[in-house]
């Protein structure tokens, strides 16, 4: 069945630049959203924190002693100062406040608060620290601000073991790399979500994979996305064509001449290849830019090999990471004109069609 | 007649901060206005275009292979990317998009739309670039947003001649300068309009024509201005008081004596000189800023002169311009206090009472 | 008597980032307020000034002829330009505008306006320079924008001769630094208000006074603060824990043991020591930072002293004053969070319990 985009044109301007929208995205898609914001392997020891900053807020994310990742407000329960202002580093055993020193445990208890034990009515289990929903899945380690732990798994039953094969929890990043684009996060979906830009903007990809190989399992709502084919003299995407390490896991014979791109709503991209996984995630920073932190995961004892070189796949890919962000950035200067109107979508837009309704339906809740 | 004030005041301290009132000026002023955006000689040849930037709107400005000269909305009917992003350039053919290849003729026309034969309903005559009005009067290209191209002589019909003496359309640019200004575009165009504050704010200009010999033959309306009389002993407006080249064209006796200063609403002010024409053209950027470029007018053939040389003009005006910015940029930051009151207007100011009443009826137009 | 907090918790978020409790803060606490500029032994001679910027305004204060400081909004009564740009000098007899050079003198009064006086109506005594209430007050000088300086006394009736006895108003600055901090000024003020933060803040304090010894004079109301009693081994806060000149005027036995801090609200704390007195300027910039003028004033005849060195005072607050900059910006970055609760005080913090019921009292007036 040939792809179609069922005459859908592209969003009005508004959606690319509305303060107001921005808002109402907020608060019906980020808010009760899995955020992702990096892999626990970055913090393997009880102790081991970082930093994730959101929409102003930051949180502090942190291995406790019982080896749970947990996600806190940085914020003190006392006069509100944060807690914690390193973006990442290991505590000895306390989170303590900087300014009155009151200090709480890596499960957020208040533990101690000098000067307060005279206050009238003070009692130290009012004032834990304010701890919102936290989950590792594949080693992403995935946040929530409004909704439960508990809702993760039926959140994410249609994709939950899509990438076992590649064994994701086992990868760790060789590289990472950060770009600060001037567009919407909503420009960064849709441009990775087709190839028909391809061959004017990426003339690198052409001889290793082309448009007409693109299919896609998944087709409307959370997730999209799905597989492209590799030309005969390619092991994999990379500067070379050749593959930087053995191929991961037990692949089957056909994921091994593949490359698969999926989206999963709204912070993250999953690209896995047959030696390693990209993956993207998306920060919103405001209407008009966007925070893209771009790893590439392989086996953590592939890394350990002396002769091991990442620097294949993350050349080609830095390029062509380059090449989409100039575009979007133009996109997005287009789109602002009072001139734009929404536009005709082509049969290889499909899965921004699909994009598109699966983000109005999501703006429609209540 | 002496010139007189009429008892008018400053205008209140809201025009020249408030963002409604320039969002007001916009609609009324800017939309519906003729907007110098250059020369026609900038882009000689078909194929030869540049970009004008106007309250974040990116226009295509484009010589067509009939020699006319378009301009488009710098934004693509498809996905809305920008077109072009290069400052000025040539074009062998087709304006094509970056994205997705879509590609345009110089008038407009989409002529090929890469994957876009088989979607259902799509016609290429629907997606042609959003054109708007764009005329050559005197050499100078002036685009309109809102209105056609046969308003043009209408709108300019009091001052359609007035140069035809200078032969303006047979003068190239022998110099530019862009200074970007700290002040409302008002209080621009209300310094041009006196030379009462002459002698404490330039004293170079003392000696070569007094505020004495100011008289105006345009007194209201969109055009105002009018003559000062060189000294004895200058030939025009330079730094040594000799021309820089032959008068211009079949200049009067009278006319070899004076230099002339309009204000052509809201973006031009045009000084003819016995040898050279100064032009300002004015850009808003917003309530607090407006950005001001130079240029310094002379005959092609002038400057094909093995010994031609415009420093001595340039260099006069390019100090002036900066003592006038430097005072405009106090007056706005004054005009910003609470403590402003609108003051009286000298009769020196005559021009500047004109000015805020033809301001103030194109504000309150429907 | 133990000092409470009675319960109370810090202010909601919105008082330290919503513009529209900015704005509010400008009507009720700001324009008619008492706020500290500068001191008068800044600008000794007649024709002596300096510019105070406050919320976009800048204020021309100059020492009239007959020795009185005046207070004037910087703006020309004619078109409203800036009068003065340089930040402070001396003028020969006249405020002359630099655009038109209509002259005042140093009463505010204009004396020549060139080529207005053919102006029907026009009259120089409707054009006076605006004035705002100043005094000085122990050296400081003051401005009012909305009340007279006849008020001056029973606001201040309080506090008027708590100084006396360091004579503060032979004292001069011997240093200055500026500090431009990311925090609301309220968390300036808190800061300033309780030692329960010296143990972890300002270790280099602890062997010099103890939070135990701290006491206040001042409990409720415009002004808050008190005394801290010296360690044995210590003669002033400084470096060294030496006195760097001879006590000042003629101090007791028991304030030769003591520093006091005090606030004085909204724009001054006066922290005498025995040998010096320590100010600081709080100057709002927004609802997210704030700018500190902050002076060490000795005797003008110590500082002749051949071998004065102010140096060990200077070092030892410059540290301390960084120390809570750092915090106070933490504090601001915490409270800005979606997750901030007003927490509960200890009792170590009853002057901000003290300064936050004035403070929203204040903020209720009509």
């Amino acid at each position: 069945m040939p792809r179609t985009a069922m005459g859908a044109r592209t969003l009005p301007g508004e959606y690319f630049t509305s303060p107001t929208v921005y808002d109402q995205e907020t608060s019906r898609i980020f808010l009760p959203g899995w955020i992702c914001t990096g892999r626990a392997s970055d913090i393997p020891e009880p102790g081991d924190f970082f930093l994730h900053e959101l929409d102003g807020e930051s949180f502090l994310i942190i291995r406790s002693e019982s080896g749970q990742i947990n996600c806190f407000y940085n914020v003190c329960r006392h006069r509100g100062t944060r807690l914690q202002h390193e973006k990442c580093g290991h505590l000895k055993s306390r989170i303590q406040c900087p300014y009155h020193a009151w200090g709480y445990d890596m499960e957020g208890k208040l533990k101690s608060a000098p000067n307060m034990m005279g206050t009238p009515g003070f009692c130290t289990s009012d004032h834990s620290l304010q701890a919102i929903a936290c989950v590792v899945w594949q080693g992403f380690i995935l946040i929530n601000q409004q909704r439960p732990a508990e809702d993760f798994k039926n959140d994410f039953r249609d994709i939950l073991h899509r990438f076992d094969p590649w064994e994701l929890d086992r990868l760790v990043s060789a590289h990472e790399i950060i770009y600060d684009v001037a567009a919407n996060w909503k420009i960064i979906f849709q441009n990775y979500s087709e190839c028909y830009h391809c061959s004017l903007v990426h003339p690198q990809l052409r001889p290793i994979t082309s448009v007409e190989t693109a299919s896609n399992d998944f087709q409307q709502g959370h997730f999209l996305g799905g597989p492209m084919i590799l030309a005969e003299d390619h092991e994999s995407i990379t500067a070379d064509g050749k593959r930087c390490g053995q191929p991961l896991a037990q692949l089957s014979e056909t994921d091994l001449r593949r490359v698969y791109f999926y989206t999963l709503f709204p912070s993250l991209f999953i690209s896995p290849h047959p030696d390693y996984v990209l993956t993207h995630r998306i920060e919103r920073v405001n209407s008009e830019s966007t925070r893209i932190v771009c790893n590439w995961l392989f086996p953590a004892d592939t890394l350990q090999q002396t002769n091991f070189d990442a620097s294949s796949a993350v050349e080609f890919w830095d390029l062509t990471n380059r090449q989409d962000w100039e575009i979007c950035e133009l996109t997005q200067l287009g789109v602002q004109s009072r001139a734009y109107r929404p536009g005709p979508y082509s049969g290889l837009e499909s899965m921004l069609v699909a994009f598109d309704q699966h983000y109005l339906s999501t703006m429609k809740d209540d």
